[in-house]
């Protein structure tokens, strides 16, 4: 029950279910509802349970406030299943609230800590139930999208014996009487899985960073979706993969969660996500051209500060009207050991991001398959070749060129609905400050 | 490339690509086939990833030993991309055979643990190609059966602030400069999103047991595939749900997935999973009458032990012609605090467990969602109340009634299949002893 109002001898009730409500109506009348009834059912606190039975009909005026505009809900038996305390930690009307509504400017709003605090109760606006059906529909998509090319789903493990990225920014846990460590990612895995004849994986399932970063798009936990596949001529092959997939979400969000998206955006309006078929690839040159003309200072092998991302998203749209795109060819030296320079132009790497509204969601890149260049590569990195053996050691026995990368589930839904803060996709988000609930 | 035979002036290869493999022919000829291209075939190491250029010729006789019978290639040219090292830790053909073949008995088989430490090669048997292309099968078809019944997938946090088990077989993660733990089951989310008025949802991810157990159903590491609902009337609509989905699963994987479970059969032979529609439904007392009656001694209320439950399965298996099945009602005294008591007696819970070929590979009950008699429950099981304050927190504010379970996937491959270890339906397996590959 999510809201009730009593006058005289009627009670109007609203009463939702996920992402709609119906106004139904306790009167008193001769046959079923008593006084009793209507003061019964007034004092039913907001957010229980109720069951009730009643008549469907069809109303001369449309009921503005309601999902269900056409009907009401005429009420001849109620029940409360579970009722709620009366007194709730924050208000779902005030939750509902757009953030920015200059003429709303004076009521309340829930701050972003209130809400997690109080999750269950957070959730349960229609703007919610909303995000979270679209999280769910970007996992499906990705899924199905792969599936339907011949990608394997597979599982890779969380718990790792030795911290892959060097030891940065890794959760240490212990195990039995030993050490291990949270999976920074899937990718030495997803690798193994190539190397062991699968062609083509991808796996859903969390990424542990232990980077103390408080903004708006960081996260300690998150959804990763990781993909890695052979190739058989060019690691484009790989890029064309990619690209088609993430053009496969967009327009399976944009036609099969048209109600979801716009319940959300009547809370958090946002201008309608664009995107291109096939999908723009740019090379790293062109990005550092188009930031120069715009201003900016940028060596040709500087890795794109967060700053730059986000200037470059913006001339992107504005050149090409798309707010996705796939940045490729990075600096070889501001990449990992293990990836592939560009054959033609050793400063260069066949290596990649891709941006949604100039905000980084993808990063990926050829791999480097040959055992003796992966050594001489991660020597050229100063690493130590022991710590790394048993991952240069999985390609010894025989594995196709292969690429891939990983994506931000929550980044994805975040910048697609043109959300402003990672913490509204996260169900229940893990941050350096936050562990609860 | 998987094996090649140098004969005089030809050379025969067999090529497979991950469940399948076809005969190639290298021979000297006028054209385009010199000795030394013989000889260079002749010489590429088994296992080595190459592209071959040639002709599919029709053969006269069918060739047995590869799965493309009626076909062989003839090489034109042939191009090693990646070439393996010439000694193998292990060899294909050994890790292919079977583990139980009188005739066969003097051959070598691979172990376990040789297979487990060189995983990347085992995997590459057209079994295990099979056996994971199952488990994909298992998960897909555990989505998409939910997602048809209105099910949410959802993601619940894997690092949790409190032990949500009383603290026993937890890891232990330090979290910046706390400590956290590893979650043992996603139910507290899965509820908690009940609570958030979900209704209906699911979630596949990782789960982990800090048990020391070393037993071929064990792992520290496992992918939960974990539901809640909530009902309108009885508990037993979520038994319906459940036992439909496993139906969807079996049917599911006997269709759709033919080839793989024949590949695997002819390495691991095992009886055809058999199964009900709708799914058989016992009671406890039942099947504590039937242990009984097969002379075990049991107590009315006393929990089923493996060997209870494993001849349970055999008993139900002679008289009802299934391996699955669903046991309803088990003694309360015997499942967790949160577990709703059976309303008509007592002694008994509305809780159940599911078994495939006598295991146990589904925990459920109806939860509490009641926060004053939750906390009555969790006392009469001597438990510190302010240490699940936030549990029973959540059900404060309306919460409708609801049940769910949570099933061990790889032990749904393994019984379905009739493997003899866990081990074989994880690919990269944590137990206690072992955290790598």
């Amino acid at each position: 029950m999510h809201t009730s109002r009593a006058k005289g001898k009627q009670c109007f009730l609203v009463l939702r279910q996920q992402q709609f409500n119906v106004q139904a109506l306790v009167f008193v009348n001769d046959k079923t509802v008593s006084k009793q009834m209507v003061k019964f059912a007034a004092n039913i606190t907001k957010e229980s349970i109720i069951d009730v039975e009643g008549v469907v009909q069809k109303v001369a005026q449309p009921v503005e406030s309601c999902t269900q505009r056409d009907v009401e809900l005429h009420v001849e038996r109620v029940f409360v299943v579970s009722a709620s305390a009366p007194q709730l930690p924050l208000q779902l009307d005030d939750a509902a609230r757009p953030e920015h509504d200059e003429e709303d400017a004076s009521r309340p709003r829930v701050n972003q800590d209130t809400r997690l605090d109080n999750r269950i109760i957070d959730l349960r606006t229609t703007t919610n139930q909303a995000v979270y059906r679209v999280v769910a529909g970007v996992c499906d998509l990705f899924r199905a999208t792969l599936t339907g090319k011949g990608f394997v789903e597979i599982h890779t493990p969380k718990i790792i014996s030795a911290a892959s990225e060097g030891g940065a920014n890794v959760f240490t846990v212990s195990y039995f009487k030993n050490n291990a460590y949270l999976a920074q990612s899937p990718q030495l895995y997803k690798q193994m899985a190539i190397a062991a004849d699968f062609e083509k994986v991808f796996t859903v399932g969390a990424v542990f960073r232990a980077e103390d970063s408080n903004t708006h798009r960081h996260l300690t936990e998150f959804v990763g979706l990781d993909l890695e596949m052979a190739f058989n001529y060019h690691y484009h092959e790989v890029l064309d993969v990619i690209g088609d997939m993430f053009v496969c979400i967009f327009k399976g969000l944009r036609d099969r969660y048209k109600t979801e998206i716009n319940t959300i955006q009547k809370q958090f309006p946002s201008e309608p996500f664009r995107f291109l078929e096939p999908s723009l690839r740019l090379e790293f040159p062109e990005a550092v051209a188009m930031l120069r003309e715009a201003g900016v200072e940028i060596g040709d092998e500087d890795d794109l500060s967060t700053p730059d991302e986000k200037l470059l998203g913006k001339l992107v749209k504005a050149k090409y009207d798309t707010d996705f795109f796939i940045l490729d060819k990075f600096p070889l030296a501001v990449r990992p050991f293990y990836t592939m320079p560009d054959p033609n132009n050793p400063k260069y790497a066949n290596s990649y991001d891709m941006y949604m509204r100039g905000e980084e969601i993808l990063s990926g890149a050829q791999r480097i398959h040959d055992p003796e260049f992966l050594t001489e590569r991660a020597k050229a990195h100063e690493i130590d070749i022991e710590k790394i053996k048993s991952y240069i050691d999985s390609f010894r026995y025989g594995c196709p060129p292969h690429g891939g990368g990983g994506i931000g589930m929550e980044r994805v839904v975040m910048l697609y609905l043109g959300l402003n803060n990672i913490r509204k996709t996260s169900m229940f988000p893990r941050d350096p400050k936050r562990l609860t609930p």
